[in-house]
């Protein structure tokens, strides 16, 4: 089977791993509409493309946070990556250091934080992060994170509780015996871990903008916002002081009908006015797709399942071919529309639908 | 069969109600083009969560007419549910009472109000009333469920005449011969009750805005006027004195290529500028749909189909089981919505799509 | 099997009749485009039904011409009526009468005007006519149509050239030896009609407006202009002297990619301004579907393909059976709507989707 | 099996070419939504037709760049003929001369310029150019086209690199080693000629709009530019000096989400203002399309797929066929909506959809 697109590998893990772990990867909440609108959404933009630019020399390359990546797209936050191959999260972080890209690890991995920049030292990592009623837990996520050379924390703010997600109820989801939440594996030891490998309702659903202070207060390393979806939020983003915001809708796994994330990004950059970068998850699956919401104003997609995909297919292997046809198709979609490098792409080159 | 969500017990209702029973229930006018509007049309409403609000103690009662309820969501009138379960609406006061909110009984039960009363004393219910050209039927039942208790009077006015229902008329759809419409049993005893249990034609088709005021003279009950689909009849309702509005297109059992409810509900609203209580029944089938009614001005919801599929399933547990469901959704979409309470919920969490 | 809805017939007529008559009847031009808009422009449009009128007494008579019909809808004129069912246009002039209709007869009709008229005498009855190359058939036509009582000439303007029906071309569509466009079988005697039963090219492709006062010349008739779809020929055909419009396109059946009959007539009605009668044809599948016409201004529909499929379920008692349904659902659509008769329909019952 | 429409066409070439054929001529970029796009966005305008215009003498000729051609519509530059028909580029050329209109021949032609004009004398012809990174073989291209009497230059912009046609890839896509990209089979001897017959990349990406001047200095031939979908790029075309636009996103082969060509025809009219003449491809398949197209400004449209498919069927007696088709349904289409010439034809005839 040649792997041509990144439909090729969903295809391919649909078939090859376990049910339960295909629907967990999958899922979206309730009826799937903002799953499924994430990807809908941007067949909806057009292009403008521009003709006779010279597209000789292309430089993919961009910079995230000041650090340069070799095109922007970077690894989002997804849990539980030995469901989709043995060496977890060590493959993922291993295939985005070899792409030269931005990985962010999940508080939800499957291998420690040192087992993740053991793996891979001195590829570029940023640490996603939840805020748990046990607020200690978190504290020590940060410092550990921060020793760890993780360059920056990503504070998810839309799961005050888990979505329903109901093929996941339905299979009454459960890690196998032999994984964990191994970052937090101490600090729940002997409690019951049946909510998605964390004792039910660990996370604090109290959470408010108060504490971006305190998180602040723990740490030197940048702060990034995952899961703003309006202007007003944005304007908030700023005001607090973030140094990015990550539109997101968590791939549609917590509020369904929510917006796509393609349809926020345009009130998001609206709203922040360069302050701050603005990135984006949900919905990548071409080249193309990465041109349009860099069009729209994101300074660098994540992509979540389609990189599950890849380490289903062939571990480190397969995200880096993953993410190798992404940077060929992004590279083809920017020289046909007339740009030779990430600076000459700008809101020109497409229409938003009427529709 | 796990029953996760809604569908599960629509899926369960049409596998073992009888074929006559399904198609009764499921039955929409002519096409059935706003019966499944009034689902389709939920799915337009996209939400603008907000992030970062305190939602650690979620209360999600509202009140009704002054009564508190747990949660904004109410049982429609329906017809003849001992078709879904031998105990009929007795199951569904009790129900209704064991979680605590308002059951809307329709005249054409299957059980008799006073069956009903006893069945579930103490529950705080609603009773639905047609006009009949034998006006002395219709003062009766004004006065017996005015005795028993019942809280308001809800007039139906969008079935002058019965709605072209194919699937009935192939079916040639009669009530089989244990059931009745108890509460007019005497009245009509020895007619030719062919036409959904009642003689044919037996409701009134004059009845015009002028009759409010009859039904005024009648009774203290506080009178909620259902079928309003535009503006216009807002207005008149309101000047009429209603103490409320229920938003309906009879589940699209009576005019097809109507409005769906939840389109309608945005002029209602708008027109009633908060006079009066304004509420709203077709095309509920999650917890967000409730989250998206009470953003667009409803006070309260009320289901219908869902309340039968319950019934269906298990009696009165089963229509227990449908509003914990239901109960669930809508505290959790709340939350990931980022509102506390109802009171916080309003206009500005939803955007009516362009489409 | 219960005939409950004029799609009842469709299926009928599909299954019974030869495929060579069914796919006659049922072809629309090119991909068909038309032909479906005519029926889904409809299921656009919402209605904004107004609840509490007084709709005991239900009034549905119009005039057309001055004339009253029963119900505001007429037969209109269709070729060929022998291939649905052997006594052909007899059968559907005595199926108009007995419903107290008007039947607007074709000039590819398989009976004579003499035969038709004979067969209903006294019914009213309206003359459709092309203009031939051959004027001095056209003229004779005429003069028959009005010796025999006809009381309008309706001119079909959209066909200076046959339309592009791929399926009769496959079918190498040929009339059976023994029927025969009969009102001109003497004027084309000897001739090769192998053109829906006339020699090719038969109609005169050079008519123009002028031709309308060459009609007047002819006839002391009110003269009808059929295929108007435009504001811009609205406009023309009043400054002609035209008694009244049919926005028509012919089924689908000439230009493809017209607009539905539905979506052009709120054009030509405010174009019109009330001059002269608006009429139309096209997609008209149930009742509630010419309550719709009429609130755009028509003054009466006109129905094409329905019409067959009742003579080809029953002769003049199928068709009557149509035109019962229609008219069954037609009285209660107006009800549900809140109109008590034909006069209280209007623009405010209707919405536009904004689609 | 009857060839009524070019569909029959379509559908006998998918029956009979090898696959790997089929899917070199039907590949779109990536997921084909702009090849599919420039079909259904014909879809969406419609009609406004004229009735009782005298149309019995029909012209449906016009000029491109000066000479008369019998209709307006040509053959788009298409590669590697022999794969649909041996006789290849050999066919097309008198198919086009026997039913006097342009071809335009491609520099992937598996037949010499040479061949193609030994093959057809007199016919009308354009060729079609890529600059290649080898200039001295566009340049000796450019001079054997002007010497063998081709009419015009077409430079094809939209190419800077091939784009991503998944099937092809998966196909391995490859020419049949008796085929060759004849006419620069010296200038790449011995090479690996495995990108679509030439080596990989041997088109120059660094074409700028400057090439334009440079292509001027090597012919007095006129210039026309291909590929152009913006009203800015339409300026600097006009400005650079060339004497034709086509729009064309390369039936949808290049930058997959781009315009359908019909949308980008009416910004790209509005910018030229009638200072050159601009054509169109993509997505033409019956005659009303071109109808569709003329009306919005085009002078003459160029059909691509649809041409192979008639020599796959047939060679050039196929490719008339198909010729013929379309000459007979624009034809009829523009007698239907009033138009007795092309002259005639105008903005007035088409309403863009609100959709």
């Amino acid at each position: 089977m040649a792997m041509v697109c990144l439909s090729d590998f969903e295809a391919y893990a649909k078939k090859y791993l376990p049910k339960i772990a295909w629907d967990y990867f999958a899922a979206g909440a309730d009826d799937c509409v903002t799953r499924d609108e994430n990807i809908l959404a941007y067949k909806r933009i057009r292009f403008r493309p521009r003709m006779l630019q010279d597209v000789s020399v292309m430089d993919i390359r961009t910079k995230i946070l000041g650090t340069e990546i070799s095109f922007p797209v970077g690894i989002a936050p997804t849990g539980f990556h030995q469901l989709a191959w043995p060496d977890g999260e060590k493959s993922t972080a291993r295939a985005a250091r070899a792409m030269n890209t931005c990985y962010i690890a999940s508080t939800y991995s499957t291998c420690t934080l040192e087992e993740i920049s053991t793996a891979a030292p001195g590829g570029l990592r940023w640490f996603q992060l939840y805020i748990h009623r046990n607020r200690a837990a978190s504290q020590q996520l940060v410092w550990r994170a921060q020793t760890l050379g993780f360059r920056a924390l990503v504070l998810t703010t839309d799961v005050p509780y888990t979505g329903k997600r109901r093929d996941d109820v339905r299979n009454g989801f459960r890690l196998p015996p032999h994984m964990k939440v191994k970052n937090l594996e101490r600090d729940f030891e002997g409690d019951d871990c049946s909510e998605y490998g964390l004792p039910p309702n660990s996370l604090d659903p109290s959470v408010t903008w108060k504490d971006i202070d305190w998180l602040r207060s723990l740490t030197h390393l940048p702060i990034i916002i995952k899961g703003i979806l309006t202007r007003e939020d944005a304007e908030l983003a700023v005001r607090h002081g973030v140094q990015g915001i990550i539109v997101s809708n968590h791939g549609g796994r917590q509020l369904d009908e929510g917006p796509a994330t393609i349809d926020a990004l345009v009130e998001v950059v609206e709203a922040v006015r360069g302050r701050v970068e603005v990135y984006i998850d949900g919905g990548i699956r071409k080249g193309s797709d990465v041109l349009k919401a860099l069009a729209l104003g994101a300074k660098c997609v994540f992509i979540g399942r389609p990189a599950l995909w890849g380490l289903a297919y062939k571990g480190e292997e397969g995200l880096q071919e993953v993410l190798r046809i992404l940077q060929d198709e992004f590279r083809l979609s920017m020289a046909l529309a007339g740009c030779a490098s990430v600076s000459e792409i700008g809101r020109h080159l497409v229409q938003l639908s009427k529709l």
